[in-house]
């Protein structure tokens, strides 16, 4: 018995299969609505009311849009989704985090050339989960199927958060002195960036079984999830904490991230040693010859978030956030510029 | 002479081609900043002052994430990119429309497996162009390189908007009566749905030279900018048009989307003729041998926005819009679907 296919269908595009993934979200997706928001799942646009933000003197809203890179790749190479799901949603709450803001919302985008309806849900589903945990609401998506632009088995993820800072609370870098102390919170591996290089480098190994310089497997150390700060930094704000500048290493490594809230004739110098390097760098490294300089370049090297503080408050941070964070190095006067001593 | 690469570039990410598209884009995103904007580009996140929606009774945000699905492949193979630019922020702008929301910003993504600078520069010159003709905010964006995951010379676009609504005002379809009047906004084309299935449809055809069927090539009909209705409903709402129910018609084509507004027990009939059809749908129709039934599950068949009105007020509309508009139907009693006669 043959099933006739509609002319869309036989040109590659599935409306049935993209009904399927919605209803298959959809739950996942209602746990993480509060009273703000006021529409469901399949309208046209999300609703979230911001009536109580009238309560800030001058609410501003932060806004991010960010894709994972080619950790799709990896997800792909070993059918693991629900992971990249969670690494999108903590890689934008982290990058609108840096000026301080609180996350409302966040949409997604899931494309590729053909839609698996249970893949898809898996994606949405770990985002769904990590907004959950940080109380942001998964407003609204998109999936998209689409056949010749995509390669066969890929597909990408995109992520979009809106947050809200009081204006008197942006954090941009411009109080950051000369003597103030760097704290680096740690990466749990590569996070959302660098993986062309990674994927390059590591390339005809095993990536199934566990790897002895590792502890875990190459494929569960590419896929460690990136690591969302929102908990840290809502510790050192209840404190009174008086964080002065905070960069998301991202693309551009500990060397491009830092240099975007340096005020004009401030540069940093950040201690190698001082805190501890994932394995999983080192292993890249030596296997793709990549030299020292670029590894700081493309790679957090295992500190995913820098926090700028007054050098007599140092303490007071490594007190309140203990293991998870490492003093790593202080401002200086000088050149905008990142220096590994 | 040959030049060194990174190990980076080497495994095919070229970070100086993404910081000189970055440039280029600049002046062009910077045109469409109001006094709202606090950042610049490059920033980790944008930001957007809404002090002055403290002046709304209810303020709430209208959010909404899409893509231009595979007119990205028709500007490919015609090596021209800034139309899709402008489709998307235009799609954008009516998904929040039809609830009622004036646009705030937007937040653009363009990934593909090689960055080409020119490119995508092109691209998001056509959204800062769409942006600031409807006085919206390009508040920030992405450009991704993902070697693997897009075919070679293919990429994606993703667009995200965000609105704002008094809450009074949201528009939902919950005071659409039967018995009144649908009047329906001319698309340009195909807008951005149903693109796998018109290529399917015409390849093999000449798209360069003008077709006499079209007036215009196949290329310049396919790649048709997506209209914007802000300004006509801006009209509509001034002159105290009691604008009951607004269906973008997106993909699910005139049969599914009107269908989000219905209230229960209330459908709509739409009368065959009643508007014209560009003859791009039937050249589609012909070469695919597509059913009509399918024909309107897939497209807008002209229409881009459905309006429902009170039908004391069909006229008035028209005296507003003129040739822009028609009546096209009217609400029934019955079953919550779209019915062709």
């Amino acid at each position: 018995m043959t099933t006739k296919k509609s002319a869309y269908a036989q040109a590659g595009v599935d409306i049935a299969a993209g009904q399927r993934a919605t209803e298959l979200i959809k739950t996942a997706v209602h746990a993480t609505f509060g009273p703000e928001v006021l529409s469901g799942v399949g309208s046209f646009g999300g609703l979230f009311d911001i009536s109580k933000l009238k309560g800030l003197a001058e609410p501003v809203l932060v806004a991010s849009t960010d894709g994972v890179g080619t950790k799709t790749m990896v997800a792909a190479a070993l059918d693991s989704w629900d992971t990249i799901g969670q690494d999108i949603v903590n890689h934008c709450l982290n990058d609108i985090l840096v000026q301080g803001a609180e996350p409302l919302f966040f949409l997604d985008y899931v494309a590729s050339s053909k839609l698996d309806p249970e893949k898809i849900a898996a994606v949405v589903g770990g985002a769904a989960q990590a907004c959950r945990a940080a109380g942001c609401a998964l407003l609204g998506g998109e999936t998209a199927e689409m056949p010749g632009v995509y390669q066969p088995g890929e597909l990408d993820l995109v992520g979009t958060i809106i947050g809200v800072v009081d204006k008197a609370n942006i954090i941009d870098g411009s109080r950051i002195q000369p003597g103030d102390a760097i704290l680096g919170l740690l990466s749990t591996g590569l996070h959302t960036n660098g993986y062309t290089l990674a994927r390059t480098a590591l390339h005809g190994l095993d990536w199934q079984t566990a790897h002895p310089a590792l502890g875990q497997s190459i494929g569960e150390a590419l896929l460690a999830v990136h690591r969302p700060y929102l908990a840290e930094l809502r510790q050192l704000w209840e404190a009174g904490v008086e964080v002065r500048g905070l960069a998301h290493i991202t693309g551009g490594g500990l060397l491009d991230n830092p240099l975007r809230i340096f005020p004009t004739g401030i540069g940093a110098v950040l201690h190698w040693g001082s805190w501890p390097v994932p394995p999983l760098f080192s292993l890249i490294q030596q296997r793709a010859q990549v030299p020292e300089q670029e590894m700081f370049h493309v790679f957090n090297m295992g500190l995913g978030l820098l926090v700028v503080v007054p050098a007599e408050q140092a303490a007071l941070v490594q007190q309140i956030l203990g293991d998870a964070i490492f003093l790593v190095g202080e401002m200086v006067r000088g050149e905008r510029q990142v220096t590994i001593v």
